[in-house]
């Protein structure tokens, strides 16, 4: 099973990635950007088959390690 | 209109940063992990409402700033 895992800062938590990224899109003329938020996705092949527990376990790990979730949201999609 | 880009490294590519991150699971004991990589994920607020040509405007983006073609594969998806 694979796990795809979408981390992006809390809306309201300053992205200056986001900002730069932005920045340097309308430096090269694209002009019909409104807003850039950068974010990390983790993709993870699993040896669990059970839906329910892989679940459970990347939620427990996004909690753990991958997500700081003081400023950050994390989604879990599951795909067989 | 609001455009999510994953940027990923090639298959075949060293994901150094995934490495540590599957290394981290191991040593938190998350066994049922079998291969982790990290890419980035940059999701977009645009002016452009026609779909063919925000999607034409941000491959341009991923080709010329976003992504490092040499080592990076992108997908774009577009949302209403």
């Amino acid at each position: 099973m694979k796990a795809i895992i979408n981390i992006s800062l809390k809306a309201g938590v300053l992205d200056s990635q986001g900002k730069a990224v932005h920045h340097a899109l309308d430096s090269l003329h694209f002009n019909g950007v409104e807003d850039v938020r950068v974010g990390k996705q983790i993709v993870m092949q699993l040896s669990n088959t059970d839906e329910a527990k892989a679940r459970e376990e990347v939620t427990q790990m996004c909690e753990d390690l991958l997500a700081n979730t003081v400023i950050e949201d994390y989604e879990i999609e599951l795909v067989n």
